[in-house]
């Protein structure tokens, strides 16, 4: 850690939980047939997001959800990341208080961030952090609601899906 | 799902949660420098498993734990796993009330599993299922503390590290 890091309040250094482990499936129907019906788990929504050209299923799990993306077209990553290495999982991503100051720590860390600053998701403010530098997985960070980029990404009266699910 | 696992009790089919994301990594050491020193997660433990020739990191996060995998020799799947694809995500464990049961019904759904009966795992009662099944996951099933498999599977008295954290 470098000595920077190590200067860093303690809250912008706290991951609160898992939030979502992403797994790029073909067809959503299909593998439903396998999470849902064999595995057991319940679907808490299916849902196209349009701009991403994707349809996700939220699976939740004890706190946690599984999210199985199938894409639409074939011209997003997604599509690409299927065609070349088939189904399987996509990313894992964790929740953070704060994600940009908590982008900023990584940054002075050196880790290669993918997005130097919070987009708005679908479920609150995210950004991916290159796999180069997590040991070889694509991580994504996620801000609590009510969190500080909450109200500059969102419009005001926004719920998060997790909120009202 | 057939008509056979259509007729299964609730609560065979039940999962409770993710016990934790396998992650394979070349060396525990360093892969720490991102996920504790870089991400803040905390390390629960770091022990040797010898008989799997690997040591295991646990790093719990909301009800979750990241386990982080470094082979100590080249003679493993998880060696040949880090050789042919290098680091990166493993597996997926999803916790269960009866492991046997879960395996039964699965099975009779067609689910090809890699462990047809649980075996003694560090943390519980352990069986995998193969990928092809998966979407392209491979998943882990453990049986939840005080199930039916660990009378028969542990000695009276074996206390899971999970209950002792």
């Amino acid at each position: 850690m470098s000595e920077a890091a190590r200067r860093v309040p303690e809250h912008v250094r706290r991951i609160g939980r898992i939030h979502h482990i992403a797994v790029i499936v073909r067809d959503i129907e299909a593998s439903l047939g396998f999470y849902r019906d064999a595995l057991g788990l319940e679907v808490g929504a299916v849902q196209p997001i349009p701009s991403d050209r994707v349809v996700i299923a939220f699976l939740p799990v004890g706190g946690v959800k599984v999210e199985l993306v199938a894409p639409t077209d074939d011209t997003t990553g997604v599509a690409r990341f299927l065609a070349s290495r088939g189904e399987g999982f996509h990313h894992v991503c964790f929740e953070v208080d704060d994600i940009t100051a908590a982008l900023t720590r990584l940054a002075i860390d050196g880790i290669e961030l993918i997005d130097s600053a919070p987009r708005p998701g679908a479920e609150g403010p995210v950004a991916f952090l290159h796999p180069r530098s997590c040991h070889g997985v694509l991580v994504e960070l996620i801000e609590a609601p009510g969190g500080p980029a909450w109200a500059s990404l969102y419009p005001r009266g926004f719920v998060a899906p997790d909120a009202i699910r």
